[in-house]
């Protein structure tokens, strides 16, 4: 089985596996290239185009996993959002009121994004021992965009909804969490041999609203994807204030930010892998200070196992050599050896 | 002494005072017609509108604290960085290297922003037994700004130029926290009461980079007033991941954001004054559940001392009545009555 497999199904490795979050994408020129010539949700929706975007930096960095080029809206169409990139995802109709909530469709498995499933056939083929990971957004983050209809700075919109409208929120919820279980388990029988959930918008909520509104359905999500056997990987970004719910959920890894250091997530959730968690902007830092913070987090996800990561996604303005200089500190890092 | 003076010095009042961050702004109506006239910059640095500004919700809501209406960047042109509002604050000319920290200059005390002191001193006379509190960006905050030159989601360029220029990162939060010291040393002696340190982007950072860039110029800030004898109070938002070293902080009072309840606050910071922390976005709930949410932080806010106010500023589409209600809620409620 692949070094990423390995680790994210509990084993202390003595190499960790390293991929990066939005690896495919604006840091790489050949991406820039592409991107000339199709808009993003062009190379998201045709499958050819979205295997190569997500081939390119496993070809440049060797990387340990390759993970799906997509955008965690995808399921929202088939819904009945109707959707648009003006760059940042924008719905032509915010979903307000219950009355929203009771017209959205919920798509069977073959009907959320068959062209995701096409893509994940491609990358199989093509990636040989490769792990490709799926992915899709946790129900309360598909929520948040669902109602505030753009991205934001507070959301306010949706913060107001949950407190204005609950009923019409958890319906809402519940729909999303079972087309995000139809979604991902097509991902799975496509060919994904793992499944990040993204909780992008879980650490803006109390650790009440949070309980009530995120976790619930990411348990939903996460059970209903079981029996397949691939691991599940959670992320909640800024989640230091939910620890105890986010420990406590049905994964096999959890995906950490920069704000904490490995070794307090190792205490809190104790039986899970952990991904991560490396600050994005070490990679714009000189050579010497990246290698040092890569050489720092490896020491902090010793004890159990680790998939090296960023703590959320490369900032576009890196530069790739920063990225190979990563990937080579992490491949000569031996965890089993004694603490230098 | 008044209500908000005896609690932020710790005592466990009987009922909590509130005022509420952003209080004088724009959900107010009498806040918007003053600024059909005038712009942002000109109400904050002509100290009779600055008075009118303040004063504004303290006749409407008869709050318990007036906070001075100003911009954390009030500081950064006295030391030599120019500065314009579209609306958002933008730097002409953002600190990127060793030199452009070297040219930035320390203004005297009464150099920084007199029209300010003339502002306090106006609203001391109109403000009669109400207290004012005075405010200041933390020096990781204000180098925030002024290495990024504008706001951003990510900061990615300052996290950036912490790693890539340390040094020139101590030099420029060095020159901040004396400034800081000679501004805020200012409004105390011009008549504030009370001060609050604003360090609204410490929880971007991880808790290492904190601690060296962020709460040692923070204490050093507080240090340089506690021979004042006022009231300090620190934000730290989004900071669940610092607690440790926020709760070491030299302050009589913590204000909190709303991601971790009141409880959890008073175990970690067992000696403070804790200020907070209604989400926002409650006040756009109906009057019921907002009722509920208010009831529920008086709750948690107990077996201390407690000023009440919101966990982040007030949202601008909120409505004055539902500010109002708030205020009764929190009037009401009995702090030491048995719970119910």
């Amino acid at each position: 089985m692949s070094l990423l497999l390995r680790a994210l199904r509990g084993e202390d490795t003595e190499v960790a596996p390293v991929w990066i979050m939005r690896q495919a994408g604006r840091h790489l020129p050949e991406y820039r290239a592409l991107k000339e010539r199709h808009d993003f949700w062009t190379l998201a929706r045709t499958p050819e185009l979205t295997a190569e975007v997500t081939l390119q930096p496993v070809r440049r960095y060797g990387m340990d996993g390759a993970i799906l080029f997509s955008d965690i809206m995808t399921p929202l169409p088939p819904m009945g959002l109707e959707l648009d990139f003006r760059p940042g995802p924008v719905l032509a109709a915010p979903v307000r009121d219950r009355a929203a909530v009771d017209a959205l469709r919920v798509p069977a498995q073959d009907e959320v994004a068959p062209f995701v499933a096409d893509a994940i056939r491609l990358l199989r083929a093509e990636l040989g021992e490769v792990p490709l990971i799926g992915f899709g957004g946790a129900p309360l983050t598909l929520a948040t965009y669902a109602v505030e209809g753009s991205g934001s700075k507070e959301y306010a919109t949706f913060r107001a909804f949950l407190r204005a409208e609950p009923d019409a929120a958890h319906a809402l919820l519940d729909k999303l969490a079972e087309t995000s279980i139809a979604y991902l388990r097509m991902q799975v029988e496509a060919g994904a041999q793992a499944i990040q959930l993204f909780d992008s918008w879980a650490g803006l909520h109390d650790a009440r609203t949070y309980a009530a509104f995120g976790a619930t359905y990411a348990r939903r999500v996460l059970d209903g994807l079981a029996d397949l056997g691939v691991p599940r990987i959670y992320l909640a970004l800024d989640g230091a204030h939910l620890e105890h719910a986010v420990a406590a959920l049905p994964c096999e890894a959890l995906s950490v930010d920069w704000r904490r250091p490995l070794t307090t997530w190792r205490t809190v959730a104790p039986g899970k892998a952990l991904q991560g968690n490396l600050d994005p902007a070490a990679l714009l830092a000189p050579t010497e200070a990246l290698a040092d913070e890569v050489e720092r987090v490896l020491d902090e996800g010793r004890g159990g196992a680790h998939v090296f990561n960023l703590g959320h996604g490369i900032f576009p303005n890196t530069s790739p050599d920063a990225v190979a200089r990563l990937v080579e500190v992490v491949r000569g890092h031996d965890r089993h050896a004694e603490a230098g």
